[in-house]
């Protein structure tokens, strides 16, 4: 059996994990889970699945948890489990920089990553794939569009990659007029026209700094330098993503929309599973595609977000937290869909930029960055 | 240095096979050109490339090609050159059945063979693949399709490949109706919509004969059943084919037609080495890519291959004979378009069919095959 430990276990990411080692049993087990504030559902993840180790942020979780502690599992820092000898791969799917320190953990005790975070990349890519190199472990992408490009270089040789060319379905705004985007509403930002997610990334979709902070992700995990990764307008989020190759052949993964297929790859790699419960594309009944630029004017977030990436070093960090804060700000009605970018471009031109940061630097840039945004905003209401 | 004979030097495989080995030399280089009737272009690349062996079929050819012969090279036919100790790869670039018994001897000798040849396998896949097995020698796709297919599968496990969906572009009469197929011309049929090709093949393209043959290959190449090789009508000709994996993912292979790219990979395998020349793909220039169903009323060759093809035996043999002459009776202006179909089917079902043919028996089947044809076609006018 391989022993895998969740991390955000009661969070969109961590249930369909929880739901696609259902099937996988018994080959792969849950040896960990961790939660954040859900209690109650963590409980019932840990009556399930009896994992050795159990861990949950919220304040008292650790009293709530005694009946389960005491049958079943210990209690453990997700740090901990990241490293414990009984996890051969650690599922992060916690958002957010809770993620950072637990896959440094992992990588550094050799363990595989799942990674279905993206700050942690964004925030410190150069430092987490120093550190899976150092220790042969190996970062996979649990994103519907990196698995795609992963799955898409499966049996190339390394170098052979010329060119990443995401794939972004526009999010909720791709068909406004611009002069509208300043009025749209925290409501309308949350209505994705193909995947169901949070409110922070659905509003990072419409603004595309989702798809900016893709470009940094992919940046890093197939080592291809930002200048090759481009993003290009598909709708319909049927292809997931592709890459062009030295020879100039374009590889495509395509597949309805369903997490539960990127998931299983992170999960079963180098193996494909059978998984009879997945929908099957039928291309001929969808009848088309189609792909078209993006307006940087439209989405200022992206460009803003490739030159965070390309700047390296804190420069990803800052936009990182200066963003989750903004659209905080607009969420709560405080600022409007358009003050995002020029929020979050005014946090990264005023921090303190470090060249190669470690994680003390990381993280007390992302402090920084909150605070400093925070302020931003209050001084614009 | 790798060894390469070209077999079909002077069609158009075979001159896009020599402009591609100019690029990749001196890590590649051209051993032995074969050649049909073009005695005047064999003596060009002869004078260019300075094989070590030398074949036309013309009469008189070898007589005309004295002088290379005396300087650089020796005649051998293309069996004698498809098992030189100098030869590592083997491109079968002839048509028809030509190609059979070249494939079979290097395939016996353990030489690789890249196979742009439908008819080897249509008439010989069970022969043929038994052949490679038993030597250990691969047999890699230059058809786009196939290699797509090729392409997609590298780095995934045996086993994994579900089903493989054929793009059809639907040939020069997809979007004519029915009840005029019967009155098309020659001149009609010969107006591919994205691919330049010779006649033959390009009326095959139009009665979708060309594709059903492909199902039949694809059967062999990728040890798949008929029943998992589906095609989808695909007019732009971009997606060149795709494979869905056994867990639902589907990998697709893109580009702009050129045949270039196929017989690069054919070559270098497992390598890709740049190819700079090669126009790249910008689907976002290009916009909307369609798929559709096919229309087996419509089409009824594709049909028609893809049940011979699970009959097995000498089915497909038969019918690829069958075509060939009714193709060229077409052609001649003596059958319709239309009377393609009935007419091949006609001597599929006259044929004395046998299970397990070998290779004489094949060729006797096809020889029957053809004077069947040319007697049904002689009554019919």
């Amino acid at each position: 059996m391989k022993g895998v430990a969740v991390l955000g276990s009661t969070g969109s990411i961590g249930t369909q994990t929880l739901s696609v080692l259902r099937g996988l049993a018994p080959e792969y087990g849950v040896v960990a889970l961790a939660a954040g504030q859900n209690v109650a559902l963590l409980a019932q993840q840990v009556a399930e699945f009896k994992p050795k180790l159990i861990y949950a942020e919220a304040a008292g979780a650790r009293q709530q948890l005694t009946g389960a502690l005491s049958s079943t599992g210990a209690w453990a820092t997700p740090d901990e489990m990241a490293a414990h000898p009984d996890v051969d791969l650690v599922i992060v799917g916690t958002s957010g920089k809770a993620g950072l320190a637990p896959t440094l953990a992992a990588l550094r005790a050799g363990k595989d990553v799942a990674l279905a975070n993206k700050e942690v990349l964004v925030m410190a890519g150069e430092l987490v794939m120093a550190e899976a190199r150092r220790s042969g472990a190996a970062v996979r992408p649990v994103d519907s569009e990196h698995s795609a490009i992963w799955q898409c270089v499966w049996g190339e040789e390394p170098g052979a990659l010329q060119r990443i060319i995401l794939t972004a379905s526009g999010g909720a705004f791709r068909d406004r007029p611009l002069e509208e985007l300043r009025q749209v509403t925290p409501a309308e930002a949350l209505r994705h026209p193909t995947w169901n997610m949070g409110a922070k990334i659905t509003v990072d979709c419409a603004t595309l700094m989702n798809k900016g902070m893709e470009t940094i992700e992919a940046r890093w995990l197939f080592d291809v330098p930002l200048e090759r990764v481009d993003v290009v307008l598909h709708r319909e989020s049927i292809v997931h993503s592709m890459v062009e190759m030295r020879d100039g052949s374009v590889k495509a993964q395509l597949g309805l929309p369903d997490m539960r297929l990127p998931i299983r790859c992170a999960i079963t790699y180098p193996e494909r599973l059978p998984f009879d419960e997945l929908p099957r594309l039928d291309l001929a009944a969808i009848g088309t595609l189609t792909f078209d630029r993006v307006d940087l004017e439209r989405f200022p977030c992206l460009g803003l977000a490739m030159a965070a990436g390309r700047a390296g070093g804190t420069h990803p960090a800052a936009m990182a937290a200066a963003d989750e804060v903004a659209v905080g700000h607009f969420l709560a009605g405080r600022i409007g869909f358009m003050d995002i970018a020029p929020v979050v471009e005014q946090a990264i031109a005023a921090h303190r930029a470090v060249a190669a940061p470690d994680l003390e630097a990381v993280l007390a840039i992302d402090a920084w960055a909150r605070r400093y945004t925070d302020e931003l905003v209050a001084q614009r209401v």
